[in-house]
């Protein structure tokens, strides 16, 4: 009779089932708070929630209350039952309930449909399982205020989300999953391990990177230019600022209108803060008349850039609006593009590794409706790029269309330790610039030649690289990029003096060791390395100074006696050149 | 009779021989221009200009034809006669003088003086010399457009300037000395060395950095960054634009608006980039509550700030727009502030005598009539900085009454090898952002207390230095500093081979080398590496090829031949390490 139904995905069927929660947990709130007045409550991704207008605010203790009614419901195995009335029959129906009042009044059909179980009716259009027993696996998880409809002149309603799955194992899978991911995140994590902060007062997406942070911001840029310089990159430095003519030359003012900040006036001029490096770059590339000998030339940038967001959208360090991209510009032959793109393909795999990521996904972006340049050229250009992928065996999807208007591009997406995705390298051809600029060289024979223009990030920002380097390890980060590598505890004051001889040692071989020498238990010692994620703790008491040893304690709880300062010493350094990416959580 | 004129001193006589000097002057344009119309003709420092209205352009080659005229005109020693007439009568005289009449319209006294020489008239106040004998050393040097009484409104006149000393040889050691000057000037070799550009169409005043620039400009870093961190800084990050707000509560706003940059709008809130740093190193102070055992905290920043300048004050990378400062802010107990501004001088004279420069002058400024703070934390404050200024065996001169109005301060100028003088490190008290922002901690009776703030740079900002540094080396930079350190030079194509073997064996032990294979002569390889002022030049023919030797030609013009190739390498890795000082000029 009903086939649509039956053929349900999984998927549709989970939703059905958390949309019936809501109701279930409408009237279980109903039960308790009788001049309740209820707003919407829909599935969402991983379950549902309910808005509703009460007498009191909620807390977390009414949850237990509310999932114990909500249990009792399910075990009734009360059915849901449809009914059809008229619009005038419904405004009757909810004559105290001044939300689904107006929400009838928008409703354009003559009728509306009811869904019932127990003691609650509900405006609403299904569909829904048969009987509350099917509500199989739930959760209720938070409370949060909402505006009737999110607009802010409305009332502000009370919220309570829900999770609901097939199984109890799913839901527990999945409690355990956003535990995890609430444990690694990266906001929580920045402010106890102190690296970084965001402040109101100077704004939104606005980040200062405190010491601990920058420490581990300076080591991954040092270790960007060196491996940059070593292939071949020329690095160079821009202003933050330029004429607003600049960008209404290069299309920027056009088309990227929405994500600039206005512009402020100088002598009478209009300048904007740059939402991107490639106008300089390209600016330095035409001081001079370049010869096709000097190809390739690849100008690379730790670049500032500023670009509006609007607040509701901003998250940590992993979506601001001030972040400094690891840039750089390559203008090439287009005989010379393969091997760029290759070498580029390369770097980027290069550096995510090291950082200790293993998995990734590849998205090659062809032609869009809209684009410049030639059907030729971006097929040249796509051919150009999928045969750099293949040389370097680099598995990836084709996203049919999904190229900027300017050219074809590779994404790489990386995944962290909790499965999570990050924006990581980006390779871009550019078919806009070098014609809007007038970007060539000179050819072999003498005449200008067109020239290809790359832009690429191998890490995309450092504040987004930051925040995924945090949660992949947790805050736990290796050796190599602690912002304290080894922290030194003596036992009792007289020890002091020889921890403090074994900070300067290791200090002078550029190991970043702190000594603690507060007046507190070498325990709560401990536990304060420990909390800061401390790779190594030396523990020094009269045993260790006697033998010129010491007591290795690893952030990981494990503890080696007596080992000679020297040779511990010697094994920092190791891992430290070798960039060990131990995990130690 | 007129003791006053015959007790003038040099400097007064000198400035009198100039301004008859433009007298003279305009009679030569005169006798050669005979419709020329006439500006103004001051003494300025070092000689004297006259602006003239004449019926073509003037060309360096008509300065010769002039200077001939000039000196017949000094050799028949015609007197300079003064004459008094009425203002009418001057209208009359200076009919055809648009210019001249213009001056006479505003004068307040009835009369006016003339002065005479041969056949030129000129209105003046004078005084002048007895006659024009009395010019002894004169030159001609340049030709400039001058809007009439400096407005962009008025016609285009044109300035000839000159230089006139006493004697001969002063005119001679003067002209040495703007010739060594302009073959130093940071500008020019800017441009030939490929070490920055600015843009006219970003914005004057905002330097890109090309490869060779940014080159020196990341060693200085790096190794500004190494002294600091084991001088006990820790670096931070912080952004370029803040909330107005934030300015309007430190009194920027109030204080300094003329030269902020206009704010931008985000969100209907206004923003300013920053023009300096201090603010977001406060924030990060007061993310948390600061222990007195927490103190010294020293925050340092290679932070890009943004200050509105005149377009007519900027010049080359010395006076700019946007520059990034090696900014430090150091909040201490007030104990502790005498150690750390012995500190910091310390850091200063080392920063600074390793990049060359020997000579100082040493000012320490107090304070001024309108001040912050209490005249007994003044009084306190200088006494500390005195008192670590006689620690450091420093000497010093007192500016009274200069300190800026939150604070004491000193100020530290180097001199460059052509005498010239710099803006070096300055290490200032603030008494007023503290107070604005209550920055505090908490002392060990568990109370706050007012914290010590010190603002400092050592270097002064990336450009400025960098401008000194070109300078002062003439754009010979010293190895360790040198974008090129080694040019290897192959004789024939057969021994680019092993010449590329070095460089790569150059480049694996950190050397900048770079390696000429185009199809030019020899010689004109050594020309380019001598303008390109690279250190060291490497011979490679077949003598050296087959006894893996070098044949190494300094830029100095010194050649070596067999040197054994890993002598000549790690004698290169040594003179890096030490920092050699070598002028090579």
């Amino acid at each position: 009779m009903v086939p649509a139904r039956e053929q349900k995905t999984g998927e549709e069927k989970l939703e059905t089932m958390r949309h019936s929660a809501a109701h279930v947990m409408a009237e279980a709130v109903l039960s308790i708070f009788p001049e309740a007045r209820f707003g919407i409550g829909p599935a969402i991704a991983n379950g549902f929630y309910y808005d509703f207008e009460l007498t009191r605010p909620l807390t977390p203790n009414d949850l237990p209350v509310i999932t114990a009614r909500i249990n009792e419901i399910i075990a009734q195995n009360l059915p849901f039952i449809r009914e059809e009335i008229t619009k005038e029959e419904a405004r009757q129906k909810f004559s105290d309930q001044p939300y689904k009042l107006e929400l009838i009044d928008e409703i354009p059909e003559d009728k509306v449909s009811l869904y019932r179980q127990g003691g609650f009716t509900d405006l609403c259009r299904g569909p829904h399982v048969g009987s509350t027993g099917e509500i199989k696996a739930f959760r209720l998880v938070s409370i949060a205020g909402a505006y009737w409809r999110g607009d802010e002149h409305n009332p502000m309603l009370q919220r309570i989300y829900g999770v609901a799955f097939a199984t109890r194992e799913a839901l527990e899978e999945y409690i355990k999953r956003i535990d995890e991911a609430a444990r690694r995140d990266h906001r929580k994590l920045g402010r106890e391990l102190d690296l970084f902060s965001i402040h109101e007062e100077a704004g939104p997406g606005l980040v200062c990177w405190h010491p601990k942070g920058a420490t581990v911001r300076r080591i991954i840029e040092d270790f960007w230019k060196e491996v940059h310089i070593k292939r071949g990159y020329e690095i160079i430095y821009t202003p933050h600022i330029a004429k607003l003519g600049l960008w209404k030359t290069s299309g920027h003012w056009e088309f990227y209108q929405d994500y600039l900040y206005s512009p402020m006036e100088v002598e009478g001029e209009e300048y904007i803060i740059k939402p991107m490096n490639c106008l300089y770059h390209i600016l330095i590339y035409k001081t001079r008349l370049r010869s096709y000998r000097e190809l390739p030339l690849r100008y690379a940038e730790l670049g500032t850039v500023y670009r509006y967001e609007r607040s509701g959208v901003l998250h940590g360090l992993s979506r601001v609006r001030g972040f400094t991209q690891d840039d750089a510009h390559i203008f090439c032959r287009f005989d010379q593009l393969e091997d760029e793109v290759a070498g580029v393909l390369d770097l980027a795999m290069f550096m995510t590794d090291t950082f200790g990521f293993v998995n990734y996904q590849v998205l090659l972006s062809t032609r869009p409706e809209k684009y410049t340049g030639t059907a030729q050229m971006w097929q040249g250009a796509t051919d150009t790029l999928e045969r750099a992928l293949t040389r370097k065996k680099i598995a990836y999807d084709i996203d049919p269309g999904e190229g900027v208007f300017y050219g074809p591009k590779i994404d790489i997406k990386f995944e962290d330790a909790a499965g999570r995705a990050w924006q990581g390298p980006t390779i871009q051809v550019d078919f806009n610039l070098p014609q809007r600029f007038g970007v060539a060289c000179i050819g072999e024979d003498g005449k200008e030649q067109p020239v290809a223009m790359v832009h690429r990030t191998v890490l995309g920002s450092m504040e987004r690289f930051m925040a995924s380097l945090i949660e992949h390890y947790g805050g736990a980060f290796p050796v190599w990029l602690a912002p304290v590598q080894v922290t030194i505890i003596p036992v009792a004051d007289r020890h002091i003096e020889y921890a403090n001889k074994l900070k300067i040692e290791l200090k002078d071989d550029g190991i970043r060791a702190e000594l603690d020498d507060q007046s507190e238990t070498v325990n709560h010692k401990i536990r304060q390395a420990q909390l800061s994620k401390v790779p190594y703790m030396l523990i020094i008491g009269d045993k260790e100074v006697s033998a010129s040893t010491v007591s290795v304690r690893c952030r990981s709880g494990q503890q080696k006696n007596d080992i000679l300062f020297t040779n511990f010493k010697e094994s920092v350094k190791k891992a430290i050149t070798d960039k060990d990416k131990e995990m130690a959580l």
